[in-house]
């Protein structure tokens, strides 16, 4: 199909409802923008044209949709108008053929199938095709008024007899045109005075005036949700996640609790990876087969490899790339660093900025002193070293291969291969100094009561 | 209304099926007692008294309600008669003039709206006013029947017809009075004796008979939810939490998944603000315009200024008062401290007792070591100061102005301003040393492990 | 009953729905395998025999029966000719007389109750005794046709009429048999040639047909949840959980947000122990009285004593043993450690392999080094010891009692009763300097950048 389809978003809505700064369509699900995940099943159907319809003064969504979509065409809306003047304002920019599939910038859960079956029935002939849906709550939307096969109109709840309210789909809102007709139906929409709006849903009587069929294309209600508030955003983000969660066990993922994984857009979890309560991951993701990541753990832009052991308690930022066989454990931060194959790091560490070598062991509260103040530097450490306990880093620096540092070690300088490195202090021990010390700091307390 | 209302809370329940030896109206919800909560709504309606009605030997309850409303009058009910006889315990604390509002210490949702609704009634001539509701599951629970748009008795489950139990609305228990007129109600209600009680909701009946109007308030179900098992109170808690939720979310904040957080009674959260999964509020808590809180942070008597970032991982303790564009990052633990604007702790450290100066960066794994066995003591870190990685600091001690810590330090005595101050060792490295070390942990293994 | 009773467990099928490596009854519930779950209602009927039906090549499904109950006996069924056949298979390792009960492998939530009251039916003299039940959705399942109180026969749902179909009980699989009449019912049954099946269900028609009584045994249709793919799986874990729960609230157990508790099948919890929002439990867990578990803790193979505090953010790994009243804090990870009475480690620790006397108080950050990149070493803390902040102890080391170890110490020789043990670095402080270093690093950056 792909030449001939032209994909116009409607994303000119302010969304005062969010009671958000922030323009509605960049509100986020799955950590994607809503317009992005439009904009990804717009691009997922191989389009010709993409055009995004926008108010004046969206400069933020522009930027969104240019660095998500370079090739995408912005089309102004200087007024609104409602859904009919929207489109229209789209209209220069398409070409007078092929389907024109309409979607909308606030539905982010439209998926490709929905929007396939909207264009096919374009090329099988009809003029127009609308989305029709069964919600768990009906009241609000308009009705797919059927005749026979054919679609007659899409009619204001208001305006629907008892039965087409209680048993006709509820109009989802997309649609599709053949485009050799489109301009006649958008140019004979009539101005809803009392709206201040032009109607895109009368075209579909406008054709069935003309002896133009038209279709109803039924899919899942959640293809067709809508946001309008905080609220709404959130039961889409549920929706969203569930649909990602199933797919995740439908491959092969065990979820020990599904409702407790939390994924982004960009998340993809190999067959047999095992993922225990309570783990979000945001950003770009990508897990191994038979990886094993346990609660509370925190998975940003990481790379994950075969059969490693994620958690509890880890937090993986941007950068973070752990090998096959290879342990995070708790309260440890890994960024911007490599652990080789079967490295581990299993206890409250800082690993930032840091090349750590197949099999080398971090022992527990290790830092890498990536940060002087003002320029971040790299820790490399050797494979197969062992760094104590309570190691302190400071980067740049290099601890060798085989190498160990003993534990309490502040580190700033290299440490060659094999070798053995300390910087701490021999212990002393005063006997018998422990009550003494113990008063001191009671009569101290007490001066410090009685001031 | 104020001055002409009278507010009776019955809380004299023992509430034996909570199998805890807390007394029932003392189990919490949203970090609040349930009695907590009943007494807010009371206080929220301004009125001249305020009579608890307490059974003998609850002491710790009284204390509670002492230590939230010191003037509020506490009745004690001899024995359990039912709450006919509660009400008549409380009788000679009241006034015989104004409303008369009855509430409960084991339904901690009611709300304000439906409360004024039932003391409306009676300012505007009702003897007595009921609130009824339709809970999803009306079994147990009495109904309202209705003579056209009179109340014109409570019946028991037992003693209504199939259409009354079936469209009734359900007795929630709350009901209000008019003072002049209650006496006489309470004097005649009949002793149950089967069941050895008075029954309160008798006086609908009652006031009816002498021609008296009484009146339905229809509110939310939510408002009459009463707690007398662990899972009931769970129920209740659930049933607040999706209310303050929606609170919040209303006002313009975004919450990636609703459901997954938990606040407190007293928690407050700007618009704009956005709380990623798995947070936890408890206590007084206040967060600012565009804070943005990861996930898995937990939060408890804390200040949060505007645009600060909070989290992953991150606990905020009572007294943690974290400035504006501030960050707390993973696995770091603030209490009692301040954070001026800009501050930094992103990794690792625990920060009690101290005082953090505007743009001061924490290195991962500070420590502060307010606490000599003996007493706490402060830490104070001049703003613009660098405190290097794994450093202690030993309060009571000063790090100045733009002063720098090298990592791995424990600073123990006072550091001037723009000084840099170190408390480490040298490194040594021993060349080819690790084979060796690690041949002689083999060796000792070994011979561990044949003894 | 006990003498009389052999259980037959169906564990042939391959699961390759569950698209995962593992066989399907080893995918596990609450941290227990599938097959484990019915191992365990089984042994808890107290019966003379337990066989267990498997497939060839599952041996890794033999181990794990084996090491669960070593006297199974184990029968293998040769070709996948369905239910009658399995047990079949069975047969010869059976005693013909007594109830035998037949339960599924992947029937994970089958109760002692349920199992109970099949055995009963046939000690009553029925012949066949089916578990009947009323699942959310029907679909799918074959329905327990009734004339009067007889069970009548098991009619595939295609073959059920619609009357059947809408009203009649579910088959929930699991079937008992009176032992001395089994074998007629399974040498009776029909080759179904269009599955390759023989269908255990046909046993009770043929029974019927006999003049031999049969039974519908009506039970929740939790206890017959199958376990097909990893959707079901999840969907099994979630109604594990919530008995669960259940259970631990009505005993007395407060949980803020059940929906937020994972446990495991081995986890205990005493009366009046309360937990907040986000515990994970795995393995042997036995939580005390009073015990209180903040947010964000997670918990495995542990046990901890009356009127502990654990949490927020507490790991207790296997052989994690806390004392009565004792605390862990915050990012503090124990493991095969003791705390006695009273000891407090609140912040940011690693406790491997350690003994920590009563009273005793572990300072943030302190970490036992417990591991000399061959083998494990234990630390001893001594009662009533003050171990000062981001303190090391290398092991094997033993404080002593009422010692005290300095903040930031090093301790690599044991500390005597009473000691004051120190090994750090004296403070030296370069007055100006910082200024001098910050421009040092900005243009080691600058050349940085520049290269």
């Amino acid at each position: 199909m792909t030449d001939r389809v032209s994909v116009i978003i409607l994303a000119a809505g302010r969304g005062t409802r969010m009671r958000s700064p922030l323009p509605k369509v960049l509100h986020s699900i799955g950590g994607l923008s809503m317009i992005g995940h439009v904009l990804r099943t717009a691009r997922s159907l191989r389009p010709a044209n993409i055009v995004v319809v926008l108010a004046p003064e969206m400069e933020d969504v522009a930027i969104e949709v240019r660095r998500l979509v370079p090739e995408a065409i912005i089309a102004l809306q200087r007024e609104q108008h409602g859904t009919g003047d929207a489109v229209r304002s789209a209209v220069e920019a398409l070409p007078a053929e092929g389907a024109w599939l309409v979607l909308y910038g606030d539905t982010p859960l439209m998926t490709n199938a929905t929007a396939t079956a909207m264009i096919t029935s374009i090329e099988r002939g009809a003029a127009v095709a609308a989305f029709g849906m069964t919600p768990p709550e009906s009241r609000g939307y308009g009705r797919l008024q059927l005749r026979g096969d054919q679609l007659a109109a899409i009619v204001e709840e208001r305006h629907a007899d008892e039965e087409l309210r209680r048993n006709g789909l509820c109009n989802a809102g997309a649609m599709a045109f053949d485009g050799t007709r489109a301009s006649t139906l958008l140019d004979a929409m009539e101005w809803r005075a009392d709206k201040g709006e032009f109607y895109l849903t009368d075209c579909v009587h406008l054709a069935d005036q003309r002896g133009w069929s038209c279709e109803a294309i039924e899919a899942s209600w959640v293809d067709g949700v809508g946001v309008n508030s905080q609220a709404q955003r959130a039961e889409a983000e549920q929706l969203f996640q569930e649909r990602r969660r199933t797919e995740f066990m439908d491959a092969g993922v065990t979820l020990t609790a599904p409702s407790t994984l939390f994924v982004s857009a960009d998340t993809s979890i190999a067959a047999g990876a095992r993922i225990e309560p309570y783990v979000v991951m945001r950003g770009n993701v990508a897990v191994g087969a038979n990886v094993h990541i346990l609660g509370f753990s925190h998975i940003e832009d990481a790379t994950i490899a075969a059969d490693a052991v994620i958690g509890p308690f880890a937090r993986l930022r941007p950068g973070a790339n752990i090998g096959e066989r290879a342990h995070v454990g708790n309260f440890v931060e890994v960024k911007n660093s490599t652990l080789e194959t079967g490295a581990k790091a299993n206890h409250l560490s800082y690993l930032g900025d840091a090349d750590i070598g197949a099999g080398a062991n971090i022992g527990a509260g290790t830092i890498t002193c990536n940060y002087d103040g003002v320029a971040k530097h790299r820790t490399t450490i050797g494979a197969g070293s062992f760094v104590g306990s309570n190691s302190s880093l400071v980067a740049p620096v290099r601890v060798g291969e085989g190498a160990i540092v003993a534990a309490g070690s502040v580190i700033t300088a290299d440490v060659p291969d094999e070798a053995l490195a300390l910087a701490r202090s021999r212990q002393t021990v005063l006997a018998e100094r422990a009550p003494v010390l113990r008063q001191t700091f009671k009569d101290r307390a007490a001066v410090k009561k009685a001031r």
